[in-house]
């Protein structure tokens, strides 16, 4: 039927058009149903009813869906019936255990991306997706897919490395200093890294605290080849977008089918355009992997998948079963990040996965004893050099030092009642508690833990220092800890808390 | 934070409130997440969230959760972020494939009907209660927290029967008879029946062209116990509500979990106070139940869970490979079913099934033989009689005839261009071409199929009529059905179609 379009924007991540109920009776549309479009150009799009929100003979239309169809507020369009796409049965396949095979896959991802799926399906996608698994031909299938929905960067110098950490591990503050020895080598490395979505501070949260990261496809391509080197924000860019959709549904769900996320990452990864993939898989009780035999099968998965998608792929198993280093939180990582790269051999912890991550790349671009060459790099502030170089290009002070990073003006310190040794520190405590401190959206908040594991403590030692841009939610973070306990010593609870402004 | 509640309606049935992005930030929550609302009383809700429909400093209400709150346009009222309910955990539990306790099967249920959880999660709940399927104790336990759900209804006469078909056949216009005969011959038969969702017509659709189907719990009773019988419509009581929302999720995704379908159905018939219960499953390949092994698993499954609810229950495998009787849409089935009553002893599919469900009602009540003397009630008028009490009890006329019965004024043939035999009816294209046609919608429309399976067919001979109350619906079901060949004569094509005006 003819309606008038109308500007409207509920989130505009969610394209869905908005139709009075005598309309969509007319129509013969329900709710989550969709219809197609008529305006310059033809669009299919899921519907939500209203009878109030809209009137009769308008349909609202977000931003997205009215560049889709060429129109614009006011413009007459013809809306009908679309009947559910192909995918649907596809969905229902996974859901009955069956394989899918390239298209089929394709056709999924496709509709999904052009908002062609509700809600509701693209929840039972996931939940089937995470119940009913995929072989690694259809992970691989499914990454291509996912890679077509988005660019790709071609670089004009080659071999491209890259790096990715499967994370669930706070304080993981190693990637500018990667990066650094790794540019500093010889080789190019451009790295796109992701904001916090439940964590208290995603890579891109703290480089965000000392130059730009967010910029598009072509000065990614640039700073990379001039400097090495660049640490953008993934979500700039347009590769393999469908990704972000879906986190829609995984976060709520608190899911994350494991061959979703293996194709997410291996998609961004083929976008970019890596030759040679280093996966680093931090392993403990407190991260997303728990065990060395799932992190075993991880490796299995993702070597395998580089085999089919064309990527050299090695991986690191390392160690997360406390914070990397002493901080948790976006200025007080950079701080400690840049203080490395300055010379500060500590906290070691920080320096090793370093080193150690960044001297397997160089061994796969064919430096020998990459570990010696990348501790000799930073040592010799080669890596800081590239890495100013880096934060230059990027909109930063060409002469960034660790202290113009600004931390949080409140602090509270939590300190022992107890003599012991810290016998275990509980990641998802320290994130909810960086969290309620007001990482990663305040950039001064955060923690620093004193005590790590193993470590003697003394009556009256301090544990660790809140940090916070705002005191009420310093104070609300010091309950969360004494409540939590992230530091357990000895089974001794953590009763004390003191104050001071600095 | 404090915020000025404004009336809002998306979709009445969807409970959200729209909240500003800055607003949302402010108070922590994320698009599909909960805040807890502070008015008269306090409220849980999910959340929506928009940078144009609503201003900073307002939150946007529907009106059933405005009730909630005891809230109205304009009020102050307090919003603050709401964890996940655990019930958000329980899901997670059956996707990970493992049982259920009573107590979290509860607080599912309960936080479905208070619109606790978002469609993302009601839908995954659905996808892996599809997938992993329930035991027949899980069952039980999700039948009664749907029973708690809404309003039970207390006969002050027992026993109470029930019946009740599985459904999948289309025309299958039964009720009214089966219901007629058994409250004439003295037993109690409260019978609650559904609107069509996919199918053509259900029950209720072609009960209100003779009667009102809309009624409360208090005249559903009153008549029951007065006349011995009813024709409501269920979705007029607030029977285990939690059913309806569920079929929101159902219908886009095409699925009926098992388990779901089990307890929606017998919470409906505990809710109704049922003390024996037939259950029809309609079997064949057009159907709901394909075989006679998956039908006796549902018999199984049936007769367990009346063990375990206290209700006595039996079952019926019918033969549901074709369409029961000739007319399929409201006005037609009305017709056709009250004719049956009037004594005319055709279509005897018709006769025979009702006579035989009703028999089986009789036996369970204690009157032997039932089978035969519901076929004396039917052929005495005394089913007749009892059936018009039950028609002006519900507001319909005392001395209602089969011609009183509107159809649609037009009309298309459908006719043979080869001789042989009907071999084959396709139930789902019969379905489609009635819809078409404009049922169940437009009471008039809908289809007569002349011959039907093992029928002899001439050339020439008329093979259905599709009836319709907009002539362009006819012609659209006229074109549906030449595309579709319902019925298929020994692979002969249906190409000829006159058409004439009633």
């Amino acid at each position: 039927m003819k309606l008038i379009a109308r500007d409207y924007d509920l989130d505009s991540k969610i394209m869905r058009v908005v139709l009075h109920d005598d309309d969509c009776l007319e129509i013969g549309v329900k709710e989550g149903e969709r219809v197609r479009i008529d305006g310059v150009k033809s669009y299919v799009v899921a519907v939500n009813k209203s009878d109030t929100l809209v009137k009769r003979g308008e349909v609202l239309v977000p931003k997205s869906v009215m560049d889709k169809i060429g129109g614009k507020d006011g413009m007459e369009v013809n809306v009908v019936f679309s009947p559910s796409p192909e995918s649907v049965k596809s969905i229902r396949k996974k859901m009955d255990g069956q394989r899918l095979t390239k298209d089929e896959i394709s056709a999924i991802i496709e509709d999904i991306v052009e908002a062609r799926l509700s809600l509701i399906e693209e929840s039972a996608w996931l939940t089937a997706l995470y119940i009913n698994g995929m072989d690694v031909d259809e992970i691989a299938d499914m990454t291509t897919a996912m890679v077509d929905t988005g660019d790709r960067v071609v670089f004009d110098r080659t071999p491209v490395f890259d790096f990715h950490s499967v994370g669930g591990v706070p304080g993981n503050k190693v990637t500018p200093i990667v990066v650094s020895i790794v540019a500093a080598a010889g080789l190019m490395l451009p790295k796109t890294s992701s904001r916090a979505i439940s964590s208290a501070c995603g890579t891109s949260d703290f480089v965000e605290t000392f130059c730009e990261v967010e910029m598009d496809a072509a000065k990614l391509k640039r700073i990379s080849e001039e400097v090495g080197g660049v640490l953008a924000w993934g979500g700039s860019m347009n590769l393999a977008p469908v990704d972000d959709m879906l986190i829609k549904i995984e976060y709520p769900l608190n899911i994350n089918p494991r061959a979703q996320m293996l194709a997410s990452i291996m998609s961004k990864k083929m976008a970019i355009g890596a030759t040679h993939l280093l996966m680093d898989i931090p392993t403990g009780p407190g991260t997303k992997v728990k065990t060395i035999e799932e992190a075993r099968a991880y490796v299995h998965d993702f070597m395998e998948l580089g085999n089919r998608l064309g990527i050299n792929v090695e991986c690191a198993i390392t160690y997360g079963d406390q914070p990397v280093g002493n901080a948790v939180g976006p200025g007080l990582e950079a701080r400690e990040c840049i203080r490395i790269l300055e010379g500060m051999g500590h906290p070691s912890s920080v320096v090793e996965k370093a080193c150690e991550l960044a001297g397997i790349i160089l061994e796969m671009g064919g430096i020998p004893r990459g570990a010696d060459e990348a501790r000799r790099i930073l040592d010799s502030g080669e890596a800081l050099k590239k890495f100013r170089e880096i934060v230059a290009a990027q909109g930063g002070k060409p002469d960034i030092k660790s202290d113009d990073i600004a931390i949080g003006k409140h602090m509270l310190q939590v300190v022992s009642t107890k003599a012991g040794y810290v016998h275990h520190i509980k990641n998802k405590d320290i994130v909810q508690i960086a969290r309620a401190a007001g990482a990663p959206g305040d950039k001064g908040a955060g923690l620093l833990i004193l005590k790590k594991k193993g470590q003697r403590v003394e009556k009256g030692d301090v544990l660790m220092e809140i940090y916070a841009d705002v005191e009420s939610k310093c104070q609300r973070a010091k309950d969360m800890a004494i409540n939590l306990v992230p530091l357990e010593i000895e089974g001794m609870l953590i009763e004390k808390v003191s104050k001071k402004i600095l």
